[in-house]
């Protein structure tokens, strides 16, 4: 038997893995688990019915092309769908600026292996996703961090740490950034700074990538969609490279996002992705155009809104019965999380430690960032679970934190 | 304005495009050009009906995990699937040997970024398929051919070139090879140097990429399955990483294929796959497995075999009728193609360029040759044209041919 690891690539030996996907193994090892880990959407507003009426007559066998190969680029239709989605969220777009990506994964991936070399410094916000964090890792940056204070990424601090990587003689060309409920922590990026963050970009000449998962996803009662206003919106030199997914909108089972990017640009991410899985799935595009079409993806909007404050409410108020001030958190306007402060003495892992022995899941706060801090920190998901399982995994918590 | 190409990585700088895809790009704005330009699979069999019943069964709403996101390593009961199926080719293998794929080029992408250093040699075939050529390249690898005989790849000349490379200094880990129906020159590697070349790969200390889209799709009339019996099967070392896909033997639009590999690097790709599209698309993955379960897959291989061994018929004898000896080819075993060598003094890219003027596309055999050889030779499709279209498209060929 041969020792397989000598025969890895650099890339292939510095492998980074998401935490996140590996709480999603422990989740489904695991029998009585409640999961606060993964961001997976809610399951109860899956709309059966209309997929099951969708998938029936594009099955029809009426369009050979229906499971055949597709453009790299994307099926026509969606991308003309996805013109009409990002127009009314303020971006001007056309088809010469969009690539269907297998998800925004898949987006965020490609953006790394066509534009980062072995050594660059990438800019990433303290926390941030860490499915991004894995792709540009894996295409070997070197990931630099920059503080969010309440109102979302530090531009101080952003300049003074482009500036101190600048004068090392990094190369420095990507942001990336979660404007809408960030991902870990919720946040809103605050409507003033985002013009001031292109502005930014303009004078360090750097492209932002600008990672928008959740925008439609804002909780009525305390956000307005015109605070979601992508940065791509407000972009005269198209610098921001502007990712988004079906996955949180509609379900991340049709492995469908996008992207939009200066039409240069796209022609090497199109080229790209084509050796990488030559098409998405065509019969999967084919659905969520229909969905888009139909209204369906419009009519769920709404819901989703309704039902991710809702479990918000049930989440916090929990929290704050069976918890009370030992846990601290900024309310989220949107989006799927709950990003909580720790009481001293405890740490994340050990906390996390507790509470899977009574039975409950979350991502230790520390795996989104990428400067060994925030050891202090937890990321609560109340996405996906039901309301009665959000109040479970509470007490459950809550006995984990009284072990202390 | 500014010039985005100087964000270029190296990778960005130097990508390759498959000449296949870009054939496709050609095919999909044209009207009533008859392509034999890419391998699709014949839409006249994708199996309509059965596939409106397990999508109307899958979409019952009675699982959710069917929309969810699912394990980077795949849906459970396909890799089960998967199992089975490499058993009825000779290999043995578990789930913990798998990993599922979002189609087989991802298999190919991921064992690139794994396994391969910028600059390190990767033998190919002298001709290969153009999604491998454009996987490796966009590794940085250095892609050295060796030659093909009538009985497949030519073990004397593969030990010449690996010891020329080797004398260089060159790092050479991986040997990419089709055995079965080759794409693009439709060869059968012979059987008796199937394990002289997993033998080769010990004593040279190589892995070998097998690459069987195309295994179960013989001519029954001048082959057996035994013929096609994978190296994979008797590979005492587990050198080789094998690679399948269901878009040949169910349909494309599911980007559903599959990898063996050594659990060591199985656990690396996947790692790779999880930051580059997280999972393959679940609902694809259980419209797949439902497929092979109820039997549709197993009942559709013989009807498969047939419909293509007749596809061939036509075409071969209509370029005899119409054409003659001045093109000559060896009779395709299985698969999908016909490749052709051209009379004096015609190009592969001079006969594109009448083809297309008389409505006709193929893909010219240069873009399979690592070497910047082959324009002496064409890769004709007759896969997914209809009989009547493959009839017209060789009269079309017959009347640019005639323009010499």
């Amino acid at each position: 038997m041969t020792d397989y690891d000598r025969f890895l690539s650099s890339t292939g030996r510095q492998l980074t893995e998401s935490a996140i996907r590996r709480m999603g193994t422990v989740v489904a090892r695991a029998t009585d688990l409640v999961s606060f880990a993964p961001g997976y959407p809610a399951p109860e507003l899956f709309p059966w019915e209309e997929l099951r009426d969708i998938t029936a007559s594009l099955l029809s066998g009426s369009d050979p092309d229906t499971l055949q190969y597709g453009p790299t680029r994307g099926y026509r239709p969606l991308l003309d769908a996805a013109v009409g989605l990002l127009s009314e969220r303020g971006i001007t777009a056309t088809t010469d600026d969009l690539l269907v990506t297998s998800g925004s994964q898949q987006g965020i991936d490609l953006i790394a292996r066509v534009l980062v070399n072995p050594g660059d410094v990438v800019l990433v916000e303290l926390p941030t996703f860490t499915g991004g964090i894995a792709a540009f890792r894996n295409a070997q940056a070197e990931l630099v961090g920059v503080g969010q204070d309440g109102a979302g990424i530090n531009l101080d601090e952003l300049d003074a740490v482009w500036q101190r990587e600048h004068r090392k003689g990094k190369t420095i060309n990507l942001l990336y950034v979660i404007p809408n409920f960030q991902n870990p922590t919720g946040q809103l990026l605050d409507l003033a700074r985002r013009p001031r963050l292109v502005e930014w970009a303009a004078r360090r000449d750097m492209l932002i990538v600008e990672d928008d998962p959740y925008g439609s996803l804002y909780f009525e009662d305390v956000a307005t969609p015109a605070q979601t206003r992508p940065l791509r919106a407000d972009d005269p030199e198209g610098r921001v490279l502007y990712l988004s997914t079906f996955s949180k909108t509609l379900a991340p089972g049709f492995r469908v996002g996008w992207m939009v990017a200066p039409p240069s640009l796209v022609e090497r991410f199109e080229t790209a992705k084509q050796s990488t899985d030559l098409t998405s799935g065509i019969l999967d595009q084919r659905v969520v155009h229909e969905a888009v079409k139909r209204g369906v993806v419009h009519a769920l909007a709404p819901r989703l809104r309704a039902l991710y404050a809702k479990k918000r409410d049930v989440m916090e108020r929990a929290i704050r019965a069976e918890i009370g001030d030992r846990l601290t958190w900024s309310s989220p306007k949107g989006g799927f999380f709950i990003w909580a402060t720790l009481p001293e003495p405890w740490s994340d892992t050990a906390l996390l430690e507790q509470a899977l022995a009574h039975g409950l899941v979350f991502v230790v706060g520390s795996a989104f960032f990428v400067d060994g801090s925030g050891h202090d920190t937890i990321r609560l998901s109340f996405s996906a679970p039901s309301l009665e399982r959000i109040a479970e995994g509470v007490t459950r918590l809550a006995r984990a934190m009284a072990t202390a």
